[in-house]
């Protein structure tokens, strides 16, 4: 019996992009040999890459706007290093909003002056900071648009005429969002757009070239620019099975209705919780993430009960990180309505018995 | 049918290996979950990366004597600087056998001193220099064990007391050699390992914390040890399927019968090339390699004519890199004695219509 899939990431994907992705490790459409088995110069791969690029760009309407698209490896951890190696010249700013924007900042520090111009540690990063100032002589301002551990998520881009950086991770192809008002933004895969392996780096072109330091060639965007994501072997599974599904977000009416769907999935959620009187939600209200739902028992004592009951519908993912506690439902985009009328269900069988 | 895959990499893996992959695509194990949709943090993924690391060391002879196993990403590329970034204090030497050897010595310049020891690009890399002296105040010695492009081999590991670092992306795994005289080596999987998206790196612990510069926690191996490859999240499905591979390796035999194979169908490809007047070897003799097999056509406006005999064989992947034309034939450890002998057999057609 297939699980309730809630993991936070390595996360759920289609049923269908599964299928046709285990297809392809065995013969790779009728030629003869695996996908994994072919080399990444071969007229099929170049072409798989080549779609998911293009595909990436379409999705997010970034078509003729400047933008590359590189499928990278070292997930978005790599990308801490990487931005501010490629982007940091004299000072960054950072909003500060969890333990990856923490990291994220951390990685920074290395390369040059790097601000936490605001942060929400001090409420165990319950909500997003919205008061503070940017100084105008930032190089970049980077915020993580969706906090996976905490479940909050920025609704509302910052004004500014300062370059942003994203990190997207566990929001990116989720919903239709101004992807144009950023420098440059980076997901690792696993959450909506594939496996594990592969990280997504989307970039304006003309925000490079401006930092004095000399770059290794493989932490260097310009480098994989110019080699199109092929300056090495690149992660050959892991962006075919991406590029899987970016055509079924496509085949779904693109951001638009997966957006839709994930608002109903997401509302539905945070309303049991609102009225389930044996719950309380850990997010602040108007900054709740439609990716990462995090929730608590009103009584930690209750805790086997409430397993006991969603362990048995078939649920699996639902305990939440140790920096929260209590639970978090990931509910990606190929999560199913069905999914969360049956976590609901649990939660109201668990209201009845308490 | 299933093609005779001469590929260089990404390149031929066993058909089990592909089966159960593709498998666990589609559902890990009976758990109800795919393979790469659940937590990397899951029990089952934590056993599936022991067993890796564990059998790493098993297969080559390294248990008990310092050595730690990472499953990294970014490729050989990486290592290329992250071998000088987390070794290089004061000088390193680099023996320079090709184009790869090329690029590690490129990277590391940008830590300190690098030299070039010894270089056979004044051949176009034909053979392996071996009359070098190494200055005693290396840091280390980096050599490339196999030239994938070029088809050379280093046999006979250098005398010397200086750390070894060793490039060993297209012939590890292949026969047994003596892994406990390197400090480090490392190997892009896509050859004898796995699929393209990790890259493996076996380091002696005693080796690192000696440089003074500070490492960003990605590109520095002690992090990666004390999180045993996580982290953060790891590239899972080119983990396990390397996994796969490696219990594969073992139910051969481990690396002596590995080794009597790869043998074996190397002397029965150069013996053929040798013996037929129509083909000349490149690589010098002594050097030759057991994985990558590079020969040309005496007369090489009969390309078409050799090239039309083995694709109607259902052979694949066998076109020479452009440093040196002509043909390469990659046969690494799942590429049977059968394909071997249908090569030989096109090149023995082609005697015959010449």
């Amino acid at each position: 019996m297939k699980k309730h899939n809630f993991s936070a990431g390595p996360a759920i994907l289609p049923q269908e992009v599964l299928q046709k992705a285990a297809e392809a490790v065995k013969e790779l459409d009728g030629i003869g040999l695996s996908l994994i088995e072919i080399s990444h110069r071969s007229k099929e791969f170049i072409a798989i890459m080549d779609e998911a690029q293009s595909l990436v760009l379409e999705l997010l309407g970034l078509q003729n706007k400047g933008y590359r698209v590189l499928f990278l490896q070292g997930g978005a951890s790599m990308q801490f290093l990487m931005v501010a190696q490629n982007l940091l010249e004299n000072k960054a700013g950072y909003l500060n909003t969890g333990t990856w924007s923490t990291k994220a900042l951390k990685e920074a520090k290395l390369f040059g002056e790097a601000l936490e111009v605001a942060s929400s540690k001090a409420e165990n990063f319950n909500h997003i900071p919205k008061q503070y100032t940017l100084s105008p002589d930032l190089d970049y301002f980077h915020i993580t648009t969706n906090n996976t551990i905490f479940g909050t998520q920025i609704k509302t881009l910052p004004e500014t005429t300062i370059p942003l950086v994203a990190d997207m991770s566990s929001d990116i192809f989720s919903k239709p969002f101004p992807y144009d008002q950023l420098a440059l933004f980076y997901a690792g895969a696993q959450k909506n757009m594939g496996p594990a392996g592969t990280t997504l780096v989307v970039v304006k072109e003309d925000i490079l070239g401006k930092v004095s330091r000399t770059i290794p060639s493989m932490l260097d965007y310009r480098v994989h620019i110019d080699k199109e994501s092929m300056f090495n072997t690149p992660p050959v599974f892991a962006v075919y099975t991406s590029l899987l599904n970016l055509r079924w977000i496509k085949a779904q009416g693109g951001l638009t209705q997966i957006g839709k769907r994930n608002e109903e999935k997401a509302q539905l959620l945070y309303a049991e919780i609102d009225r389930n009187p044996c719950f309380v939600g850990f997010a602040a209200a108007e900054d709740r993430s439609w990716m990462n739902v995090t929730f608590n028992l009103k009584d930690p004592d209750q805790g086997a009960a409430f397993d006991a009951l969603w362990t048995a519908a078939g649920i699996s993912g639902l305990k939440g990180h140790r920096s929260v506690g209590g639970y978090r439902a990931s509910i990606y985009n190929a999560l199913s309505l069905d999914s969360i009328h049956t976590l609901i269900a649990c939660m109201q069988d668990f209201e009845k018995q308490s």
